[in-house]
């Protein structure tokens, strides 16, 4: 069969080929590429052991003639007739987290995110901090709850302070959120004391997923100060199973928005570029938002460059997740506390409403990008369904 | 030989047993325990292959009742004659990182530290923010640049606002500063979406080790808000490399400070504990300071309890450190921005003064705890010295 032609879903086309770690009945989780409806067994088309590992962690340290090479011989070979003991129906295969997470960082690199959240957690004062446009703000995450699409999100316990003050109380909590993200994966480690400059994003950065990082904002809101975000967060993170490679998105790169003030000269590239990804918020199959990652105000390689400028070593399998997309329009916002205004004005979700997420939601982000000759680059999905919290 | 009779070191004993990662010439990187001046060669000692491994991952996964079992097996072999082909004096190996650190949380757990870093940053307010006396406060540091003792650390670059406030300037920080705190090594990985009960740490916990967590002040405090500390904490943080087994400490253990208020049911145990360790904190080998573990107000299984209580899975080789051990007066304080008094008050070091850390400083934590019958358990030490900024 020829594998191209094994389906519709013009998002996983010849120009995408993202990869992702898959599993069948008796065959071990490995390396697979996304070609239409169908997983393609890399360990089997190319014969290469690093493609017969439960991680892509292996082939993404290899870099960037490696991954070239890889994708050349894959569009060359998928092309031509596949050997069909390396091909499986997507719908017939498990995915698994396609890497192994070391560190995770999250920034916080939309404008309108941040600036939302400032007008509605600090009213009356400025809606940026003084930093915000001077550097990509950001915290590290927790990595060992990075799941991938599919796992259920059981609703975490924590501490909080109960509606109208008091002393905080410990329950389940009630303002369980997402945030529509993306989130780039570090290949190549750099040495320790060594900086990743804002041109050499793509020497070290294989490619991207979708992230939803789920929040608990009253646990969050009432733990955060001084040292920042922890149990609001690291109860689960979840990742799209397929990532997709940098050199599928040369023609979503656009220019990035005006930065003012001129970023520090650490920040500065002579090529930066963003990206023009086109997600969308689902809750239990309804669309709720469609935010725009042209928008993001600093760059994926402003923030691999600032992480990196204090000489803190990347390694393979670093996660550096954007942030919560959101743009200008209301439609546009990336979390339920601002489609819900801080949980004021509920969001109508099909003939329900929500301001956060109940027990049972199942929530779905889904992104597609300019590929070449006007075809669509997929990112496929993240999903998540909200368990009941245990006692 | 026996091993035991090897040297004075007499806070190495055979009541101690402190694991470590060692190699030596010929001798790859592998699993020793320490005593007196010499390092016994698990992997030669035992013959089990768990300790010819370059990390302490895998038996810290075993669990207590192969800790147990070790632990006494090798007090029982060396008691008597160990061969020779085993044993390493110490000081012809090279120590290295004694586990692969997945998560690191970084808590908050001393008042007196809380207390000095409130006065200093929000003068006229009350020291202590409305939830440290509910909570410990923690977040997560970056697990791919803990390093073990002896590694330079070179001075960080970054942004931070100059003295006499203004724009933002990049360059070298010119608040290096250090923090005296002690880490806790999880073995045992929980279930995701599982918690561990105060009373269950002694079930994951496997031991403790010296921490010092490196901090650029001036780059923390402008990137830091809303969301914690990134650059500031992220460029290096060492530790010693023994780890001292909970089996070591059980004469040290001593009972809690009050906690006003109680906290809530899941950070109560039935038998809680705190630590009587003591520090030193040296700098160009001039003692300037005496931190004592005692005084700490969250114990380490609350820390641990309260960092899954949302359901976050620990995983084999999860640090959680206590944050830097301040005690009450000035000769106890756990970094040089409590010294200093935010460097306003300069700090004797031998014939000098220091403010802050200065390139070619070295800085050293030792400890020591109360062992069986009148014995210390020692904990090495964890030394780092500065080294100049990379342009």
């Amino acid at each position: 069969m020829t594998a191209a032609q094994a389906g519709p879903a013009a998002q996983f086309g010849v120009d995408n080929l993202p990869y992702g770690v898959f599993s069948a009945p008796g065959i071990g989780p490995r390396v697979g590429v996304r070609l239409g409806e169908n997983v393609i067994d890399l360990s089997v088309l190319l014969g290469d052991e690093v493609f017969a590992r439960p991680t892509l962690n292996a082939f993404l340290a290899r870099g960037p003639d490696t991954w070239a090479a890889v994708r050349a011989r894959v569009t060359e070979l998928v092309a031509g007739s596949v050997r069909s003991d390396a091909v499986h129906a997507a719908d017939t295969v498990v995915m698994h987290l396609p890497f192994e997470v070391a560190d995770y960082v999250d920034f916080y690199a939309s404008e309108r995110h941040a600036s939302n959240l400032g007008r509605m957690l600090r009213p009356g004062q400025p809606p940026l901090l003084p930093n915000w446009r001077h550097l990509p703000v950001a915290y590290h995450g927790r990595s060992g709850t990075v799941v991938v699409s599919g796992t259920e999100i059981v609703r975490p316990c924590g501490q909080f302070v109960p509606d109208g003050g008091g002393a905080p109380v410990f329950g389940p909590t009630r303002r369980l959120d997402l945030e529509v993200e993306l989130g780039f994966v570090v290949g190549v480690p750099s040495a320790p004391g060594s900086r990743i400059g804002p041109d050499e994003f793509g020497e070290h950065v294989f490619g991207a997923v979708l992230v939803n990082d789920w929040s608990a904002r009253d646990i969050q809101s009432w733990e955060g100060a001084p040292l920042g975000p922890f149990l609001g967060k690291s109860f689960a993170t979840s990742i799209s199973p397929w990532v997709v490679p940098l050199a599928a998105l040369g023609a979503a790169r656009i220019d990035l928005p005006a930065q003012d003030p001129e970023p520090l000269p650490y920040l500065r590239g002579s090529g930066q570029w963003g990206l023009d990804v086109r997600l969308t918020l689902s809750v239990n199959g309804q669309a709720v938002s469609w935010p725009q990652y042209r928008g993001m105000y600093w760059s994926p390689a402003q923030m691999l460059a600032h992480a990196t400028v204090n000489g803190a070593r990347a390694r393979t399998g670093d996660l550096l997740a954007s942030g919560t997309v959101s743009g200008p329009e209301r439609g546009e916002y990336g979390s339920l506390i601002e489609l819900s205004w801080n949980g004021t004005e509920p969001v109508p979700v099909g003939d329900q409403v929500r301001t956060f997420l109940e027990d049972g939601d199942e929530v779905t982000l889904t992104a597609s990008a300019p590929g070449p000759g006007g075809t669509r680059i997929g990112f496929g999905e993240v999903r998540g369904r909200i368990g009941a919290a245990r006692p």
